[in-house]
């Protein structure tokens, strides 16, 4: 007969990445336990601390062998689903051609599209599903998956019915935007508004009604859409109850980011030629800048973010892989929070925090990103020395396993 | 009762990379077969073309499922054992300091000496063939294992001992690489040239009696050794019967890369700031370039190795992961098969080449690097559209398995 005990599951032997501010790098707590219950965290601290002797607290008790334990890493900006590749693309960018010349020509998103478009759903859904794993055993708990290379009514709602099922079926969370607005689609070349007005008025409100999606983006630059067209695509998501968030200013500064502060966006995303304006107008509306080091990358711009800019104002800066098969073809988190440091000059602390809870931050989400009593148990555990030492190497990481609310997956 | 068989093994429904050159790109064979015996390739051609039933012709038949197959890949410049990390490094470096100041004070190359003078050689085994694992996981069956952490006698000769138990134990082709004159040990630093008597008077005729070493490098640059403390080394390395090659030019053009096509060297590796007489000099000694794009990636370097100077003079560009934990803590082959595309405007299939068939050449390796029959059974399976897709992806590559000598590990 076993006594009632308080917790499902403790791990000790851990050395925890809180993640709480203010206090120590990275909120450590060097010889630490953890209690889950119901899926969420129901005590932390020091080993020494624990109130009784592990077994006598818990169902079940985990060494974490003198393992980093930080929150599930948190990716909050994939277009994870899409047919096809785009390795010509890659072939063509490598011999030269650059990324707006890419997509003008007859590849480029149009060429997903075209792919995504002849794709059925069971086989997005496994091209996605194997990505997704790859992610998860990279420490990945909570994924944000985009719409946007369907562009009509019947693909648009399959990949957001793809993206729900990812979540349904891998168990971790999903969250799903919806990027009707990612460019105008070929057939509508030379009838924009008409595109618009299909968007707004037709697939917005479907999206909405059947709770398909979690928020909505535009992509808003040079090559898409205008900020007099975004604005019509954000007042229509903020009327059917929608969030928002936006692509910023990634090829040129054309008042994107002040825009999706005006909306009181999630966050805004890119924003390599954000200006100064539109970053102060980020901190007073409390939005999120989201940095995606992969396209940085990719496409060999020399532009950074304004990391200096937005660390002055006091913006959160969060890190996503940006998974897509044109611009940013990167599978794990771990190797953008190497290129946050490594391009962008990121301290490690800064990566971590921006895969984890500045992340959360910018999916609106607030019972994770930090391992703090209440939040829910998501856990990345980490074979390494430091938490610096996920953002150190490159090509495999230490991640040696993740839990979701409370259970190891 | 079975019949004698001609094969021990073979591959049906497989797509070939060969990299025979001259014919169609990665010399593919699209619909291939490829048979084993005695470790080495018997026979390779489409499948069409097979004499017989596959059941008929060899003990063991495995059906590729359409999975391409490369030479397994050839890693020619690795720094993979040492002790302790340099991730105190890597942040200081994020926060702005140089990869030469860094070396000038108390951190680089001289810390990871005294971590590795101080680890004992059963740690140093585990902590490579961790790395290596990983190495192998993603496509490596050959790699080259350089000493340079050591600089005295006891722990140089006990870094070669643990690279040969590596292949001895992961059942790879490791390549030993005396690398006494990486840089002058802190203890002679005011006594350079006693340093370089020790290394040419004790250590290398050590190395060459107990047959540690397959090769000599000497670090030829500004913060290392000069020209003529360099030709020194080669000139002691040669008489002992040892190949050699050089860390060449990579902070400054101290004519690093003439000096080792003058010495005949395997190879010249970074080559940054090589010349064009450097270049035209390794081209008429047939010596390869190794390229090291994860050092380029870490230091931010922007002069990059010049690679149609190397292309018009017709040298052999190789690819190697410098795994080191001071510039390139780079884990797997094609994260630098990508970095090459992307940073160094390598074409994919100038990448693959550089980890297949140079990369054989560059350690004077003739029996592998190609599929050709007679050609060492290496081979590396790939979930994989293409060939360039190897080169694509950033996080986790596609590596299916790997073969060793016709065995699958």
């Amino acid at each position: 007969m076993s006594e009632a005990v308080l917790y499902d599951t403790l791990w000790t032997n851990a050395r925890l990445a809180t993640m709480m501010p203010g206090g120590v790098p990275y909120g450590a707590i060097e010889d630490g336990a953890l209690a889950a219950r119901d899926g969420e965290i129901a005590w932390i601290g020091p080993r020494a601390e624990l109130p009784d002797a592990p077994e006598r607290l818990a169902a079940r008790v985990i060494d974490a062998g003198g393992r980093w334990i930080t929150p599930g890493l948190i990716d909050p900006h994939t277009h994870v689903i899409f047919g096809g590749d785009r390795v010509g693309d890659f072939e063509r960018r490598v011999a030269g051609q650059n990324y707006v010349a890419a997509a003008s020509g007859g590849s480029g998103i149009a060429h997903t599209v075209a792919t995504t478009r002849a794709t059925d759903e069971d086989t997005l859904y496994r091209g996605a599903a194997r990505r997704l794993r790859t992610m998860i055993a990279n420490g990945t708990t909570t994924v944000e998956i985009k719409s946007g290379y369907g562009l009509d009514v019947e693909t648009e709602l399959r990949l957001l019915r793809v993206a729900r099922r990812l979540g349904d079926e891998l168990c971790i969370t999903v969250r799903t935007t919806y990027l009707g607005a990612h460019v105008v689609p070929p057939e509508y070349a030379d009838r924009r508004d008409e595109y618009l007005d299909l968007v707004c008025e037709q697939m917005l409100p479907r999206v909405a009604r059947e709770r398909l999606a979690d928020a909505v983006d535009v992509f808003c630059d040079t090559i898409a859409f205008s900020v007099a067209e975004t604005a019509r695509v954000l007042e229509t998501a903020q009327r059917l109850g929608l969030a928002v968030k936006l692509h910023a200013d990634q090829i040129a500064d054309t008042g994107a980011t002040a825009l999706a502060a005006r909306y009181h966006a999630l966050s805004a995303d890119h924003v390599e030629h954000a200006s100064e304006d539109g970053i102060a107008a980020l901190a007073a509306a409390g939005t999120v800048a989201v940095l995606l080091p992969g396209a940085y990358y990719y496409l060999r711009e020399t532009l950074k973010p304004p990391v200096a800019e937005l660390r002055a104002h006091g913006v959160p800066m969060a890190l996503a892989t940006d998974c897509n098969p044109g611009t940013s073809p990167v599978l794990t988190l771990p190797t953008i929070l190497n290129m946050a440091c490594v391009l962008f000059g990121l301290t490690p602390q800064e990566s971590v925090a921006g895969a984890t809870r500045n992340a959360a931050r910018a999916l609106g989400l607030h019972d994770r990103g930090e391992l703090r009593t209440g939040a829910r148990c998501d856990l990345a555990l980490w074979d390494a020395a430091s938490p610096a030492e996920l953002c150190y190497w490159l090509g495999a990481s230490a991640c040696a396993g993740v839990v979701v609310a409370g259970e190891p997956l």
